[in-house]
């Protein structure tokens, strides 16, 4: 008799096993990006560049100030779920503070941004049955979820590919009812959906557009509030869907959008009933860097100016990276023993922590280091940087921007 | 040509969108069980008689403690998922305490309960190929939705029903691995599951054991470690599952369990993969009231004195509930409208908050006030709460116990 169990056993691969070894990082609040990283050997100083903290409103003080308000006040947790005895005024505000930000009538909180994928869409693409969603390949692990357990057909377009979305729509039965599903900046390629096109053809059909917002919140936008509301086409999408966790700096995740749907997700998506909700101190942290950076330029400024700095540093250098549409670059390695090696030898040599991206994060031939520029990096951090990768570049003999447009790929070499 | 949007204007009835208004709950720290409840007309102070916070250790002075050290060391929010940039010491050092507590390899932290059920159930119950998975009729939303996505084939045995559980298991397949899935204190009703029989039969079949124990750590058990340590069984269970947001009074869940189990959870888990994790403050404040609940027994000895003494006053009162198991008391309505007179007439009148449970987190007929005293509560609390409960059963003419046993249902009477 086969025992469950035994299976687990023999289930990882050494490899796996390896890749998912964590490194300890203490962010020191305050001195973003510097951390204290804990390794077999010792603990160093080390400056992060991949951390989804964007914009530093994890360190903020009006946001500390408003965690320690709130576990003052209201304790540590909120003690249960939404529908019974865990929505505390800090949720209220906040919600009513995201859907003012995106202009929509109402938000829900979810406890993560993965949840308030998976949740939200289970609803959205679940109803009414018959409904055929229309998502990008490159879309988030939490959104293909969420599709997956709506149980809606899914018609996959081509990352960013128009043509190709509007030959899937004209494909489709003109009666059933169409939900595009997409991310404004996306999470490993860092380049921007054409959402102006999306946005008309979605009309033209008839679809409800739902719009990943998460890595753009914050950054990017009048107020902060996305690329929707920077291309001005901000009512075009039916719903958007953000994080806590990235730009504003805390936890948690949630969706904007009418009335009528949120409330229809409130009811009916289980990942949202069966909860218990975020601690009021959470809410109140993201609430504070809402406003914040609702008035705040200084932020977005700085990450922008280091994004592009980097940029020019590494098209000098010949670094090849996959976007340069926004904050998130992605130095492309294509293969993941030089991958790993190079995140070592960042850390080890420079003090620099990039985490390699390896499957099944992305394909296997396109590992990457995903890079992430924060606005607390200044300029002579961001030149140290440049430096470090492009050094690496070349003792690892990875492939440069000019061998890739001339067809040449990584050479691996062990190093000694 | 039908617009997937218009599908939500008309999703809900009126009933659902008015069961789903939230009440705001502002509790206070260091004065639970009180609370101030908003309402459109005002603010009050109420007494909260349905938080998850059994021990009250969301306002323990440790806990707060070490939830404002994290948040002034290291930020509100962790920057990133456990494998980029999101892993501190916090969430290391808790999940060595968790699996030490409750004696296995190794733990892994989720964002809440509910993604550890779903999340490490998907794996769990989908590997092997071929897996059966053998569940309690009354297991958690959580679970049921982890077990769907594993796609695993599922019997359901009749709530704690072993002879039942044994017919399924003598009826599959002898070749099939098995999974058996349950929890010990359960959610709604209240009652404790057969632990050692179950156990029993799982050793007879091979099947693996996974007992969420999320109602019952911190409040059963030696070091509050659960119901299967205060059995003294707690070995022949192989996963055990628990939240940090109830006994804990934070917010997040994990398991705990063999170490190439929980490598292949932490592995191939998308819920605990593509996620930030928790706030290294909120692993904080979890750490610090296991900590503490592993040495004192006085929050368990209040919870189960105000339990005791609520069982007893129910019984003089004649009141229905479901099982006196546990600390939770779930007084049998069983009709939706007069459950929520009944509730509605706790707080205005008596200033006591408890929720109305109805569908779909009960079956229909099956409606309860479920009643959760707490550590905080004091015995003359206790016995102005059972007073308060029994004046409504007559007023409102709720079938009480002795009705119940005569084959008497609640009279469903308006309210002027």
């Amino acid at each position: 008799m086969p025992r469950h169990l035994d299976y687990f056993t023999d289930q990882l691969t050494d490899e796996q096993r390896r890749t998912r070894t964590f490194l300890e990082i203490g962010r020191r609040a305050g001195n973003f990006p510097s951390a204290i990283a804990r390794t077999a050997d010792e603990d160093s100083e080390v400056s992060v560049w991949c951390s989804n903290d964007y914009l530093g409103m994890g360190q903020h003080p009006a946001v500390l100030a408003a965690v320690h308000d709130a576990v003052a006040r209201f304790g540590a947790g909120s003690g249960g779920s939404r529908n019974i005895g865990g929505t505390n005024h800090r949720h209220v505000e906040l919600e009513r503070e995201l859907a003012d930000w995106h202009g929509k009538d109402a938000a829900l909180l979810f406890t993560s941004g993965y949840t308030a994928n998976d949740g939200a869409l289970a609803v959205i693409a679940g109803n009414p049955e018959g409904t055929v969603v229309f998502s990008d390949e490159l879309n988030h692990a939490s959104i293909i979820d969420g599709l997956r357990r709506s149980g809606a057909q899914k018609r996959i377009f081509r990352h960013n590919d128009v043509a190709h979305l509007a030959e899937l729509l004209a494909q489709a039965d003109p009666e059933a009812p169409k939900l595009i599903v997409l991310e404004s900046v996306y999470s490993m390629s860092g380049d921007v959906a054409p959402l102006a096109e999306i946005a008309e053809l979605a009309h033209q059909y008839g679809a409800t557009t739902f719009l990943d917002e998460v890595h753009a919140i914050g950054m990017y936008g009048p107020e902060g509030a996305g690329i929707a509301p920077r291309e001005g086409i901000a009512d075009r999408f039916d719903v958007i869907m953000g994080t806590l966790a990235k730009g504003l700096g805390t936890a948690g995740g949630y969706i904007a959008g009418p009335q009528d749907l949120i409330d229809a997700v409130r009811t009916l998506s289980r990942a949202f009933v069966f909860t218990t909700s975020l601690p009021p101190a959470t809410a109140a942290g993201a609430l504070a860097a809402v406003r914040h950076l609702r008035t705040s330029e200084a932020e977005r400024q700085s990450l922008a100016r280091n994004a592009q700095l980097l940029h020019r540093l590494l098209d000098e250098a010949d670094v090849p990276y996959l976007s340069s549409d926004s904050h998130i670059v992605s130095a492309l390695v294509g293969d993941d023993a030089l991958c790993k090696q190079a995140s070592a030898l960042l850390l080890d040599r420079h003090k620099i922590y990039v985490q390699a991206i390896n499957a099944p994060s992305v394909r296997a031939g396109e590992e990457l280091l995903r890079i992430a520029p924060s606005a607390t990096h200044t300029e002579a951090d961001v030149q140290k940087f440049a430096e470090a990768l492009a050094g690496i570049w070349q003792e690892l003999e990875i492939a440069t921007a000019s061998d890739r447009a001339a067809g040449r790929t990584s050479a691996v070499k062990e190093l000694v």
